[in-house]
């Protein structure tokens, strides 16, 4: 088998599928559509190009982006409430299918929690099956910092949640699918990577997938339709 | 002059008064209240007379008792919300007195600024007068912690906390006023120590002081009836 049929084949037989959110599940990012709802649009855009540059970890980049915005509760709330989920067209319908197989779902993010719940809610994806990052206000609603103990706030978060629940849990065949860096070197110890590209296409993950797709319906159509051997 | 005399006169001619909160301007240890509150009273309890003990620093002692009680956001409003302030006999009226002469109050406390917040209200003191320690919570609400990074929070932070006022508003004659060895500890940098034994008479705190009042009539008296030269 060719790289491609052998994650296609353990994709059809996985028993745990993570997916990353922002630009896989839905089609924003997360943190920065919350920065341009809090007048700090710009600004993060800036210090993201920077950190995409490279001298930057994740975890400083995560602060520094925050630092920025420092979002009080209200305004998360507000967002939460006002600011419309654009889930990624066919994945509705590909949890769902997966979730029909017996399959475990998590999402394994960079993002925050409380912008992910409504997200896993629509998906029927309890909350315990979220790893996020998790904002922190004072009592009177200011900014307080994120928790630096979640995995998810490091470089190599992903991979290191992925190999927990591999440990924990005994899954044998986990699949990680997303759009981004973080998601590609999650594998290993992920069994196996599908690139997502239908938001946004990274070269340099396009380059390490062997498995590349640009629409859920792909991953559905690997599910449902029977494959003649 | 004695001592005491020396400790008297400077109250009279004070520029800045710092109080102690919890058994000083209240009648109750607001950590001790929130625990109860919050059905973790006994444990709480005992870990505070292991902390008298002495093996524990500060901020250890702290964090012990906060990991046990984990005060949610809700919780914490509750309590704010039932729970009567209990303002020691004669606060009121001294805080108005120094007040009219034109002496800047304020609270300087080991325990939380959002069950400080009102006490401070009732005596119009400004928020802004109130060097505490600050909970955190997650989006949900749990307790995330506290803030480490203010002075407060750990031993010796009264000091901190008294010396930069002293640095930065270039106070002169700044008087600090409480029950516990934090609150002698802190001076110097404090011009002088007033120890309160009011509420609760602590013997090391009393040997310390060089003038020990138990009742604020003491200090009320010393501002306002005319001393013969
Ligand atoms: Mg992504
Ligand atoms: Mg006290």
């Amino acid at each position: 088998m060719s790289p491609q049929q052998t994650v296609q084949e353990l994709f059809r037989n996985a028993d745990c599928v993570c997916f990353d959110v922002d630009s896989t599940v839905i089609q924003d990012e997360g943190i920065d559509e919350l920065a341009k709802f809090c007048g700090k649009g710009e600004e993060v855009k800036r210090l993201t190009a920077e950190a995409m540059g490279g001298s930057m970890t994740f975890q400083e980049a995560l602060k520094k982006r925050l630092d920025i915005i420092r979002p009080s509760v209200s305004q998360v709330r507000e967002f939460v409430d006002k600011f419309p989920i654009h889930l990624t067209p066919g994945i509705s319908q590909l949890v769902k299918e997966l979730h029909e197989r017996g399959v475990v779902v998590y999402l394994v993010s960079g993002g925050f929690r409380s912008l992910i719940e409504p997200v896993a809610e629509r998906l029927n994806i309890p909350p315990s099956n979220i790893y996020a990052n998790r904002l922190k206000f004072y009592f009177n609603g200011d900014y307080a910092g994120f928790d630096e103990n979640e995995p998810t706030s490091r470089s190599g978060g992903k991979g290191l949640v992925v190999r927990r629940l591999k440990e924990q849990l005994g899954y044998q065949r986990l699949v990680i699918i997303g759009d981004g860096a973080t998601d590609a070197e999650a594998s290993p110890p992920a069994d196996g990577f599908i690139g997502f590209g239908g938001n946004v296409v990274r070269d340099e993950v396009k380059k390490r997938a062997s498995w590349y797709v640009t629409d859920f319906q792909e991953l559905i159509n690997s599910l449902t339709i029977q494959v003649a051997k």
